[in-house]
């Protein structure tokens, strides 16, 4: 029985961050059982200690070198700020043959910091699968998060084909459905769908609660009417999006200008009456939804 | 036996517009029996035909005269740019010591718009139950859309106690807890919990849907990364969100000045990679969260 038929992808897995996704992935692995060795490292005691009690991980360790020994597929599943720091503790250490991946939102700016790291014999295909929930932490993570899900690879320059095919089967044998484009398309398409919906969640919630004439306890009382919606995408993980900003800073800065533009036109709509300005906008998003609702039920028919 | 034992607050309840709001009033009215008769007009034949099949209005009018005689209780359910006319067509027709009342969620200029119209012997009593989904319609109201649901309402001028005091009960007994206060105020905390997160949500999906680089299909299919819960609220009724912007001006323009500032101060910290800034606002924001969270809990166990 060959390794395929028997279903395990990766000997042993690494994940390095154990949160949301990276638990996630740990149980997703654990449910599809396509590695029958899963490692865990964890930057404090008390996650280690969590990840222990919940059982998910084979070995929680309490130092990188240890956690990566032996892997075969190595997960940097930290916020995207922390990743070179972490190649340069582990970077000399990676299994020959092995590969090296990450779940980080932002991939230009992480292939630029950390390609220099790769030792030769180890590649690195940086990914993104696209699936989130508001919880972070040890205990917040769960296999469907991940199913019948975005995950995007963002091989560069020379990369091995082999090595991606093994990560593409990876991520599907999950769940997930793979896509594979430039990092520089890629942290557009994320700048626009989900870096800027974030920023705004945040900024609106700042705003709200800054007021001079409308108290906090009003804007927490009445927040049925929509605001509650915007605390919910704005009370994500501080570190992880503090980092999305700072590493994906161009093409953020770029989607933001759009949007504070077209955010001036409705303004002045508003301010001239324009009331077909506002229909016209408020019925073409409408078909926008449609839209999406369309593309989950087909892809999840598949 | 009373009335007020009986449970009838109205004899006869007159719903006008029957969308989301409309139709889930007339359904919790079945549902508490708080009246005996549910009258009710829409505008459209196509609507009028659906609310018939549907059966939650005792008798669905073609004309709005009909629909409003002898009626105790005459809620308007329309955007709030159609009650000025509306009012002028059945204004000679209320039955005195009859109580109208309004769901807009835009309380001053309603008030500045028909105030005038209503005619001696009749009390108007504006509100506000704030409570939504973003789909509208005749078929989309369910009873328990506005349970634990705040309800404002807006007295102004010299208004009549026992009109306030039967609206009141009114939105108690569906099931909505009642609070009180100007107008100015209803409008200034809804602009900044719902009509700017509205506008923001719209003006995102305009955006994504109107760039070069990245397409709309793209937008579409990687929307699982916050832009998707963008489309939902972004698909809420035209024409009702419309009209909230033209009426609500004066307070929109006030709050969207305060969002626009502190974008540009976000965008700054970005562009100046200032992490210290980002990390504590994410980090404010979340704390608000749970103050809604904790808010929502303490309601429903009253």
């Amino acid at each position: 029985m060959t390794k395929k038929e028997s279903g395990i992808i990766f000997d042993k897995v690494a994940i390095i961050g154990i949160g949301l996704i990276g638990s996630s992935i740990a149980k997703a692995i654990k449910k599809t059982q396509i590695s029958n060795n899963i490692s865990g490292y964890a930057k404090t005691h008390k996650t280690r200690q969590k990840v222990r009690e919940l059982g998910y991980i084979d070995c929680v360790e309490n130092d990188l070198v240890s956690a990566i020994k032996d892997a075969d597929l190595i997960i940097l599943c930290v916020p995207v700020g922390s990743n070179r720091e972490i190649l340069q503790e582990i970077s000399s250490s990676l299994k020959k043959g092995s590969i090296l991946t990450d779940v980080g939102s932002v991939k230009a700016e992480v292939i630029h910091q950390i390609s220099d790291l790769i030792p030769h014999g180890v590649s690195f295909i940086p990914g993104h699968p696209i699936a989130g929930t508001e919880f972070s932490g040890p205990e917040s993570g769960f296999a469907e998060l991940l199913e019948d899900k975005w995950c995007i690879l963002t091989p560069y320059g020379d990369f091995d084909k082999n090595s991606l095919n093994k990560v593409k089967s990876f991520w599907e044998r999950i769940g997930m459905l793979v896509d594979i484009m430039e990092a520089e398309q890629h942290d557009l398409i994320l700048a626009i769908t989900s870096h800027i919906p974030h920023l705004i969640a945040y900024n609106i919630v700042g705003t709200a609660t800054d007021l001079e004439k409308v108290t906090k306890k009003q804007v927490t009382q009445y927040a049925a009417g929509g605001f509650r919606d915007f605390t919910r995408i704005a009370s994500s993980d501080p570190i992880m999006w503090r980092d999305v900003f700072l590493n994906n800073k161009e093409a953020v800065l770029e989607m933001l200008g759009r949007f504070m533009e077209d955010l001036t036109d409705l303004q002045k709509a508003i301010r001239w009456k324009d009331g077909k300005k506002l229909e016209e906008l408020f019925t073409k998003t409408r078909k926008i939804r449609q839209g999406i609702i369309k593309e989950e039920k087909e892809r999840s028919s598949k």
